[in-house]
Formats: structure tokens, C-alpha cells, sequence
């Protein structure tokens, strides 16, 4: 019973696109004024004006690109983020926070210029509590970081996105991965938060120090904050549940004579109550050795979009969306976890050929409005960041925009928290009128 | 491995308290003035004065009375929910959703008068889909009613407070139950909501129609609103995730020396990754003969409450919990889910002993805070209702609590929906100042 079950079903191939905005002008002044505040609080190594810096904290590894900030500090605790972010406040400086930069849909760029928070330097796992399977830790702690700091316990944090991502930037983006039909998302593993808000006011979503495995006491922060992307406040720590690692784990890999059957199948499993941790395609690996062959022959950009339709959508969504790679004249493979209805599809995008990177983003939005179609997602795992705003609003409708725009104006009055991500506008958008 | 395990904890017995406080006076100019308009909109049997309606509507299962509501109303559909809550709302009258009357903090009290909501007319099981593993009900739609409906579709929904209660008060007050080891709680398990504001408009949480079984699409509304106890909105619809119904069940009864060595092999169990779904204690049973006898024989009260901690606390809580009944000269089973560290202790009080109620109370108060000095929760899933909202100060902290009223203030500018729960206080706290 204390067994892991992966299966892997058989499938096909194809392909990309990319957009590339790039506006790089600099808005120093307003910084100019707070460097030395900045420098007081994290040292002068602490803070970069560099370009190469500022550029590699601009972008993630999407091929949304706007500009880079305009400069980038590394605080070393709670406190200096406070202290920074209270700067900025007095300042009216936006603030990007940036864990690894492995986002897929432009979060960390720099929309309105501002000032990077680069968490890199708080990089401490905390509160390790084997005997409570929980465990804090810092926003430059990653998974695979803290998989291995866990390695003698017979613990582990099964959340598992593919990159190496900060654990903190997982929160913040809700993100999942190939593990989530078994152990859940960073929804449902995310305990407690720490976070700091715009003003540099430090909140504990469930309360400083405390992490029970549930709690039904006052509204939920912690998943308010789960999933904002960084546009309501900066996430310092993250209380994090762990499970024991199966003793044994079995993979097996079945061939399907259609997508359909595989589906059925993987139905019939979930049915069963067998304790799958993953239902994938074979596709990962093909489109790993493609994107490497690329990447490093050619230098193309990979484009990856996901999407999340109920179980029984995908042998319809996928069909569709191969023939519409095929009129698109675009190759790349389609990565799913049949599991929970969440699918990728991963293309390798030639930067100098707009025409291709104008069709893989119509066939990107063409795959969301389909999922749309079908009661699913726009987004499964990869967040609304810069690329999807437009597909957010038609996926949850005006009235629950203007929730979003109320809340995101309650915690964030001046649109300094990593602006211009997830919602498309602000001003205006009061959510009761003359009350 | 299609198997689910149910582990009995062999453990202890003990004792209660309740506190009535009891304000009948009716608030009835304003609500007269819209009865008409009331009439008009659920029909006249849709509209309820009198007073043993009034009554069973002002109260749940807990202890805690105040006054009952000025009306209840009897909407058959989400469009009279929103045409009532919008006389409500240019009125200014108090909301007061109900489902099953079966909360245990006072969830239903109308501390400010106004109008009962009653939703048991909108009893609809809407839009399974057996091949996605999930269902959409009404709010008059229960548990049980949900199961038995379920029956021959080898599916089930297993969230299971215990009370068969709504399972749209099951969402708004972030239950759970002895199965949420296996399962999770209704936070994991409700993936949309259908919510009517305070002002009649209707809103989709997740966006209409929408079933994906993960997102990462936007602030999580749904989050929000689930355990948010009537304050923000009426839940009208819930969309739920379903499981397969397992093909075997083991049940396991075994005797500890100590409940730290119950506790140990919990954690062990746990950590070995053996699908169990729940760990309780053989108590509820005999509690259930005690009450039973009790109310049959001497109409005493029950009074029920309950916190969470991190499981490696269990032993020492239970401990000195025990110890705090009998130096209160108190009775009243400890009835655990040791699984996720919850538990409750279970009461029968005379209601015409004040002092036994007060001894009960103040008993209840210094477990909750013996859980929060352990870095618990004061209610693991009863919510906060009337009871708990000084310990809710307590266990989040002032600026979360500021935080909880912005989101109150931004989603129920007038106070409307159901004052006086969860929050203490509203007037006059901006989260931010000066801006």
C-alpha cells in the first residue's frame, strides 16, 4: 500500500511560438533618490544597477519580455524586505519580487520599471518538524534543494513543477506539476505564509508560528496569497506539508490504440482508488531532446502554455489541438497529466521569424478559448503572469474581475506590487458604486 | 491497494458548558416595509413571521443563541436569492444565509435582527458528471441526500462533518471531518461556487460552468469564499470533486499503553504512506450514549468544540486537557481525528446551571489557547461563527485580522451579510492609512 504508481501513456509529437516586447528605456530618477536608503538596508553588495543584472532579472524563462527593472536588491531577511519594500512605498516605487526566474508566463518582468526583490539570499530551510510532516522555509530555498536537505528523514515535498523553482515562487504562482492527482498543489500544501505587503508590513496568513494541517478559523489568507503572483504582497516564507517517501514506487508504461482509450483507462484507475502520483505522455522526453538539440544548435526560444480541462474533455481537446498545430504549420509535442485534465504544449519558437511567433501565439490563444469552451482553465499550473490577462477575464467574467480588482486594491491601494500582472487594469474599478 | 483504513484509537472519558444569551426583541419597521415586495418574490408561502420559524431559524447546534431573524425567506432559485438580497441590500437589512441549522459556533444567530435566507427549496443535484468525478448542488442539497443520489454511480463524496449538513454550509464553513486525512477538507474539494453578494449580483467563482480540477487562474475566489461563514456572499451553488467509492474498507481497533504511543504509530502509519482515511478515538460512540441519555432523560445541552494542533502535540493537549476537566469538575468525552491532529471535546450541560456553563466556557477557552501556545488553530473546522472571534484575534494577529476586515469591507461595504460573525469589529479599520 505504501507504494507510488506512475504510469505513462503513449502519444504522439509536434510544435511553438513567441512574442518579444522589448522596451528597455530606464526610469532612474525616482531610483536614484532611494539607492543609498537601499544600500544602508542590504549593503552595498546588496544592491545592482548593473545591466546584465538587471536584464537577467527582467525576464523568465517565457518569451514574454518587456523591460528589466531598474535595479535589483538581494535582502538578507524579513526585515530588509520590509525596510526595502517601505521605501518604495514612501516612494511609489513598483516592486517585482523574483525567486529563480522559472516562470512560463512573464511574472517577473518589469512592466512599469521599479526595483527587483531578488530572494536569492534567504535561502534557509526553517522549522523542520519530521514528526508534524511540515517544514518553513525561505523564499531562495528550491524543491530540489529542500528534497535533498530532507533526504535522512524519510520525507519529501512531492509538488514537483519540472524546474528547479524556488519553493516561495511555487506558492506564488500556485504551482503543481506532474505530482498534483496524488499529493495535490502548492493549494493544498501551503500551511502557513509569511508575507510581507506593500507598505513592508510583515503578515502571517495563518497566524506567526502556526501550522496546523487545518484550520477553519477566519478567512483563508494563506490561499489568497497562494496564487497571486506577486501582486499582493511579497511571500517571505511558506509552511509547507511533507509526506513520507513511498517504499516503493511502480512505473509502468501502457500503448493505447487512441487518446480516447487512454482516457477510459485513466478514468477507470482514478475510479479504482489505485494511489496514482502521475499520469503523463511520453512527450517530456521527446520535446527535452528536441528543445536541447535547438536550444543549442539554433538558438530558438521555447514557448510553453498550458491548459486544464475536466477528464473527460481530453481526448477532444487534444485532438483538436494537434489538428490546429498542423494548420499552423507548427511542431511541438503535448505533455500532459491525464490525471487531473492538465496539458501542455511545449514548442520551440524561431526568434527571428515573427511570422512564426505571431502563430504560435494565436494557436496559444486559440488553445485557451478552447479549454474555455470545454468548462476548463485557461491555465492549470503556469498562473495568468503577462500572457493570459485578456483569457482571465473571459474565463471568470466581469463581475469576478472586479472582486479580483477590489481585493488586489484592499491589499495593494497604489499598484506598486509587481504591476500590470494577472488583472488588466485598476483605477475605477470600485466593485460596489455609491455605497 | 483500492482500499480505505479506518483506525480506532482506544482512549479515555470525561465532561461540558454552554452560555445562553437570549434577546428576542423583534427589529420589524424596517422589514415591514419590504414584506411585500418579499411576497412578491418567493410567493407568500415563500415568506415566513411566525415565530416558531423565526426561532428555529435563529439558532444551530451549538450553545450559542442571541435573537432569531425578523423573517426567513424562502428562495426557490439563485435569481430570488439575488431579488431578495437586493431589497436587502437598498434596505439595509442583515442577511442571514441558512442551510441546515446544523453549524456548531452560532453561525445562524441574527445578532442585528434582519432576514433568514433559508435555502432547503433549492435542493437540485445539478450537472453530474460521473466521468469527471464531479457534481454541482444546490444548497438544500445534503450530504447523505448527495451519497444516496450518488449510489450507483461507484462515486462518493467524502467530506463527513459528522451532522448531515448542507453541503453549501459545508463550503462556507470550511468543514471537514474524520475522512480528511485521506481526502481533505472542503478547502481541496470545492472547485467552483455560485455566490449572490450583498447586493443581488451573482458571481461565479471560478467562472461559469467552470469544472478544471486544478488552476492556476487568477486570485482563488473559491478559497475565499469557502469558510467565510455567511459573511461575504450566499453560496448558492458548489461544484464538488467526487471520489471512487473503495472497493474494500479496513477498519482497526487497537489498544495503546499511552496516547503519546497512539500518537507515535499514527505518525508512523502516516509516514509509511498506508492510505488511511481516518485515525479517530473510540469515545464518539460513547459520547453519542451519554448525549443521547442526556437529552432524552435531563434536556441538557451539548456543547461542542473544537481545535487543531501539529500532531507530535497531541499527546501533551490531550493530557493536560484531561486534567483541565476534572480540575474544572467537568464531563465530556475527547473525540479525536489523530490523523491531522484535530480534536474535539464534546459536552452536555444544564442549561439552567450558569455556573457549570461558565465553567464550561472558560474551559473552552484555555484549550483553545493551550492549541494556539502550541502553535495550533483555535477551531480546526467548526469555524468561528459567535464563539471564537476573540480567539481569532488572538491566533491571526492584528494585521491579519485588518486584512480579513478590508477583504469584509471590500466584498459587504454596508455590513450586510451576516454581521457580527467571525470579526468583531468593522468601523474605522482601513488596512491602509493615508493612502
Amino acid at each position: 500500500m505504501a507504494s507510488d504508481v506512475f504510469v505513462l501513456l503513449k502519444t504522439y509529437n509536434n510544435s511553438t511560438k513567441v512574442d518579444l516586447t522589448h522596451d528597455l528605456s530606464a526610469q532612474r530618477a525616482a531610483v536614484d533618490r532611494v539607492l543609498s536608503a537601499f544600500r544602508s538596508i542590504c549593503g552595498p553588495d546588496g544592491v545592482s544597477l548593473g545591466e546584465a543584472v538587471r536584464e537577467q532579472h527582467g525576464k523568465d524563462e517565457s518569451v514574454h519580455k518587456c523591460r528589466p527593472p531598474d535595479v535589483v536588491v538581494f535582502p538578507r531577511c524579513v526585515e530588509e524586505v520590509s525596510a526595502l519594500a517601505k521605501v518604495c512605498h514612501d516612494h511609489n516605487l513598483p516592486i517585482i519580487p523574483f525567486g529563480t526566474g522559472t516562470g512560463l508566463e512573464g511574472g517577473v518582468g518589469a512592466v512599469k520599471g521599479g526595483v527587483c526583490f531578488s530572494l536569492r539570499n534567504m535561502d534557509q530551510v526553517l522549522d523542520l518538524h519530521p514528526e508534524d510532516f511540515d517544514v518553513t522555509v525561505e523564499p531562495g530555498v528550491t524543491r530540489k534543494a529542500l528534497n535533498a536537505y530532507l533526504r535522512d528523514t524519510g520525507l519529501w515535498f512531492p509538488v514537483d513543477p519540472g524546474a528547479d523553482a524556488s519553493l516561495c515562487g511555487m506558492a506564488a504562482t500556485s504551482a503543481s506539476g506532474t505530482n498534483a492527482v496524488r499529493y495535490g498543489t502548492m493549494r493544498e500544501n501551503t500551511l502557513n505564509l509569511e508575507v510581507v505587503l506593500s507598505d513592508g508590513r510583515i503578515i502571517h496568513t495563518a497566524g506567526k508560528g502556526r501550522r496546523p494541517r487545518k484550520t477553519s478559523a477566519g478567512y483563508n489568507l494563506t490561499n489568497l496569497f497562494v496564487g497571486s503572483e506577486g501582486t499582493l504582497g511579497i511571500i517571505t516564507k511558506t509552511t509547507l506539508r511533507l509526506y513520507g517517501i513511498p517504499e516503493a514506487m511502480v512505473s509502468a508504461v501502457c500503448s493505447f490504440p487512441s487518446i480516447q482509450a487512454a482516457v477510459d483507462s485513466t478514468v477507470q484507475i482514478l475510479q479504482a482508488g489505485v494511489p496514482i502520483a502521475r499520469i503523463g505522455e511520453e512527450e517530456r522526453e521527446k520535446l527535452k531532446i528536441i528543445c536541447d538539440f535547438k536550444n543549442s544548435c539554433e538558438n530558438h526560444d521555447a514557448y510553453s502554455t498550458d491548459v486544464c480541462v475536466p477528464l473527460s474533455r481530453l481526448p477532444q481537446i487534444i485532438v483538436e489541438t494537434k489538428e490546429d498545430l498542423l494548420e499552423s504549420r507548427l511542431t511541438g509535442p503535448i505533455a500532459g497529466h491525464v490525471g487531473d485534465g492538465n496539458f501542455h504544449c511545449l514548442m520551440v519558437v524561431d526568434p527571428n521569424d515573427p511570422d512564426e511567433q505571431h502563430r504560435v501565439h494565436l494557436f496559444a490563444e486559440r488553445l485557451a478559448r478552447r479549454a474555455l469552451a470545454m468548462g476548463g482553465t485557461c491555465t492549470g499550473e503556469h498562473g495568468v503572469g503577462l500572457g493570459k490577462r485578456v483569457l482571465l477575464q473571459e474565463e471568470v467574467g466581469p463581475l469576478a474581475i472586479q472582486v479580483m480588482q477590489g481585493l488586489k486594491e484592499t491589499l495593494d491601494p497604489k499598484n506598486l506590487m509587481n504591476p500590470g500582472k494577472i488583472l488588466l487594469g485598476l483605477k475605477g474599478k470600485r466593485l460596489f458604486l455609491g455605497v
